[in-house]
């Protein structure tokens, strides 16, 4: 499916809907198959020790499959997350911004459904692996 | 497996251990076989609509468990998430707390399994439900 | 939502259109807000050692879901899982049968939510858990 | 981490352990990243209408990233998984085998962590996705 909405676009969008993160995240690399998002990591996100916390993996999983959505079917401020399955399995590191990458598995007229590898920049092990469903309303 | 934190120490133990959240959140009921915990709603946790962000759900979900898992086994701050599979099935009502509900399924040696049922306060209907799984670490 | 299809009708309409399966399993409790379904445990559902297999518990769960489902919207063949989490917690006890209570806690117009525990019958401890989404096809 | 278990290696140990099942399945490729598992679809693996059944496929993403690992740390057959979450995203074909593509994300100690995506031979469309936990007991 083609790519509608770019970069810029994604990125205006996640300002104007979700004015109090979008300033934590940026759209990385959008390409047919993949987008890739940045958490731009900071104090706020950590736990003691220095590591992202669970809920904000969650919530950059979770933005990335949805601007990965968009970018295929446009502005639906409405879509709304069903599920999401997410393991965590290493911790990440100290200092590093983390980078999703998305891949939309299916997009249907109800449900999409994509995964996520998080990753610490410069490392290839990944940190956490999500599967998310979207609920897509009726247009 | 009987109760070794009460809710005082619980809440001491978030408040030492994860200070930037500690005060969102309140043990509201501590029992043998449950443990129920207040989102204390507060405009950060809100999305645009003034609908509970899905973040701040796993948020909930997350410290819940983790909280009846150390009410049996005592404060073990390394202990970590390793799975959560969450639905989200219900908007949550503008202008109320959340209320999550633990059941603590499993605490083995190395694993611990439980699931959380979240309801607006005053609803009986669920918002989110989700099963998560935490790695014990070794004592 | 009130019981449309009881135990009787359940079964008739499993035998009638999962043939291959129905002699597996039986409704053991319908009431308002559960279904428990029993799993007839024979040679063909074990591993090695005498436990049920993983992929019998998954059938269990589904189509105990499923004929929760049912028992509120009547004979709908055409629902489909979408997702399933499935936790396996503890091994089942050799030479009992399995029995699994649903808790059904959606039943939107275009999804339906439940969650399963898979119990070894006599035994309180729970050996699975799971949540799963049916989409329930346009009427 | 390397391959410690070859094609035929593996499809022994299956053959021997698990020899109710083992008839169904086979080893297509095997990689330092990944390992490709077919399903050889039979009558009984279908449901009316000819397509695959859902625990036949969950039995296959389970059975192909027991195998993944065992590849990477020789036949030990205590193994268990202890999470599984499966999202079905489009029908299998009709009269085709399936593949399952596993990629295993985490080898640790005490847990393994693999996703798989499986689809209908010849078809580049995913039938299905799962992620899948292992606890592998002490050496």
């Amino acid at each position: 499916m083609a790519v509608v909405m770019g970069r810029d676009a994604l990125e205006a969008f996640l300002a104007q809907e979700f004015p109090q993160v979008a300033a934590d995240f940026a759209v990385e690399e959008l390409r047919e198959d993949a987008l890739v998002m940045r958490l731009k990591v900071a104090e706020r996100h950590l736990r003691p020790g220095g590591t992202v916390s669970g809920p904000t993996m969650f919530a950059l999983a979770d933005v990335a499959i949805y601007l990965a959505i968009l970018s295929r079917i446009g502005p639906v401020a409405l879509a709304v997350t069903t599920n999401c399955s997410i393991d965590f399995m290493r911790k990440p590191e100290a200092g590093r911004d983390l980078l999703a990458e998305v891949r939309l598995l299916k997009l249907g007229r109800v449900l999409a459904v994509g995964d996520v590898l998080i990753r610490s920049e410069g490392s290839p092990d990944p940190v956490a692996r999500a599967g998310l469903t979207y609920a897509i309303p009726p247009r």
